[in-house]
């Protein structure tokens, strides 16, 4: 059995793992897909030295079966299918107490916190296993993480038919965002300055716009007949972009934060006041986003094959990084299995 | 009949006015007293030149009687007490037609974009005229338009019973706003840098902090129980303040911007993100907070008779200006009528 560690210092390194029997409560995933994404750049490029252990066994967005069932688990057989919500959340702070045990306090982002799907057997509490449809690709369940991402920003949003969203921002999750905002109804512009990304979300028939070479506020004032946009989604991360949210939403209008933003951000509050807007943070994802994030795959709703850019075999994950650094990839999924 | 008018480049004059019977439509009011805000020190300090059309008779916290009636005006008789809502929408705009007339995207305030209350007759549009209860006096009524902003944030901020909720600012705003949240069954503290307003704040029964030598994240933190606060109202227009409050806020908490921030401030988006926090504008207020302040005032939960710091007649609106600028009062009234 073999995974991917990093092992600080910009180092990740291909490693032989031991499949450890799964303790009380926990399921043994024999790991199928698993999906690489901007957390895992952090770490890689040694952002996040400061909160992960190492050596660390990454990855979060992973599909796969079971290989085995630990003592007291009830429900689960070997071979289930199976995803994995990576939260782990101590029960006991105010914000699990207040039934954001998403957001605890205290949470443990497994990947990051503990040891990831980046391996070929894998022990998980059976509590965070989530069962997939048997008819439902493995290669296509490793989006399922990314989707619930999707799913909880518009959910946060209260975005309702006939709604104009602007997703600022076109990378995976933003087009993952339009995607669920559409199927809810609304009417879809992605800003985005990279041409190829403009180009796929072009593609997918969303409306697109360059803020490289376009006043944005003044397109959506177009685009929206004047009124301004329902519901704003900040995915860039970038200052200009935060910055020009106030200016894009309606009256009454919500902007949902959903990158991260490294540094504080200029905010016209002024315009917060005068349209009255609402501004919200958007953080990971509860069980039912990930639970209607698999139902929106297994129906089609998420073009899957589009957005997967390419697969690698464990051993391709320092390269496949690279390629997702420098934006040349979309979604890359490491086919763990079979390696 | 004598009035008070801004003359531009910051001059205040007591100037006669005619008494013009009212239009079609429209009450005649005898003014009682009207109320010194901020904005009328922004008026009359020059900040709004853009804005006003001189000469300009200011103010828009009255209370008086019916004079007359003018004709097709149904409901009202000459003496009934009332108070006016100085707001004017034009019902076709964007957010009119969503329901929010009272930040109509081409809203007329009465006071700064049409004569205001500062003259002992003063027609109005019978639509914008709140009848008040015969039993209480028009000096207290006088802060019905304030009390009406404090209910309208407090409405805003969906503050439950048993919430902590820190008010940023303790000016009259923001003491009205701390009076409105105990009402609604929070625990308040307010932070406010002047000893003689922090004195008031706490002789009415809040909790107090001082920013400029008490460290108020930390202190809400034990203040809260290490939870944060439910609730944050911003009434400053502090950058420190704006700054601090995604500080001072629970997981999922609220933060409502009630100040006018003259420039961009620096939010950390990155703890909106993190705690999933939720930050709101609100603006003036709609008829069910009029109506909702002057119920609270009749039944004597608003101190007003400490916050009401002086009484001035007519000639004595720029001396009063003077004082509320030196930070010398919270809420001066003048006595139109008695002028
Ligand atoms: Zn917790
Ligand atoms: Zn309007």
């Amino acid at each position: 059995m073999i995974g991917v560690a990093y092992e600080g210092e910009g180092l990740l390194r291909t490693t032989p793992v031991t499949a450890e029997p799964p303790g009380p409560g926990e399921l043994q995933v024999a790991v199928a897909y698993c999906g690489l994404c901007g957390t895992d750049l952090h770490i890689a490029h040694g952002n996040m030295d400061a909160r992960v252990k190492t050596p660390l066994v990454f990855g979060h967005e992973a599909s796969g079966t079971v290989a085995a069932v630990g003592p007291g688990v009830e429900g689960w057989a070997v071979g289930d299918p199976l995803t994995v919500m990576p939260l782990l959340w101590d029960g006991t702070c105010a914000a699990c107490l207040a039934g954001h045990q998403h957001i605890c306090q205290n949470l443990t982002f497994v990947g990051i916190d503990s040891p990831g799907a980046l391996q070929q057997r894998w022990n998980v509490p059976a509590s965070i296993a989530v069962p997939l449809p048997a008819d439902l690709s493995l290669r296509t369940a490793a989006l399922v993480e990314p989707v619930a991402v999707a799913v909880h920003d518009v959910r946060r949003s209260e975005l309702q038919v006939g709604d104009r969203a602007v997703v600022l921002g076109g990378g995976p999750i933003g087009v993952l965002i339009a995607c669920v905002a559409r199927h809810a109804g609304a009417r879809v512009l992605v800003a985005e300055v990279d041409p190829g990304r403009r180009g796929l979300a072009s593609a997918l028939g969303f409306d697109v716009v360059d803020p490289a070479t376009d006043d944005v506020p003044e397109f959506v004032e177009g685009w929206t007949g004047g009124t301004g946009a329902d519901v704003v989604f900040e995915v860039s991360g970038a200052a200009a972009a935060a910055r020009s949210t106030t200016a894009l939403a309606k009256v009454r209008g919500t902007i949902v934060v959903v990158a991260i933003h490294a540094a504080a951000r200029e905010i016209d509050l002024q315009r917060v006041f005068w349209r009255e807007l609402r501004l919200l943070g958007a953080r990971v994802y509860q069980r039912s986003d990930f639970e209607r994030a698999i139902e929106l795959l297994h129906g089609g709703v998420i073009p899957a094959d589009e957005l997967i850019t390419g697969v690698v075999p464990l051993d391709g994950t320092p390269g496949a990084m690279a390629d997702l650094s420098a934006g040349r990839a979309m979604k890359i999924l490491v086919d763990v299995a079979g390696a």
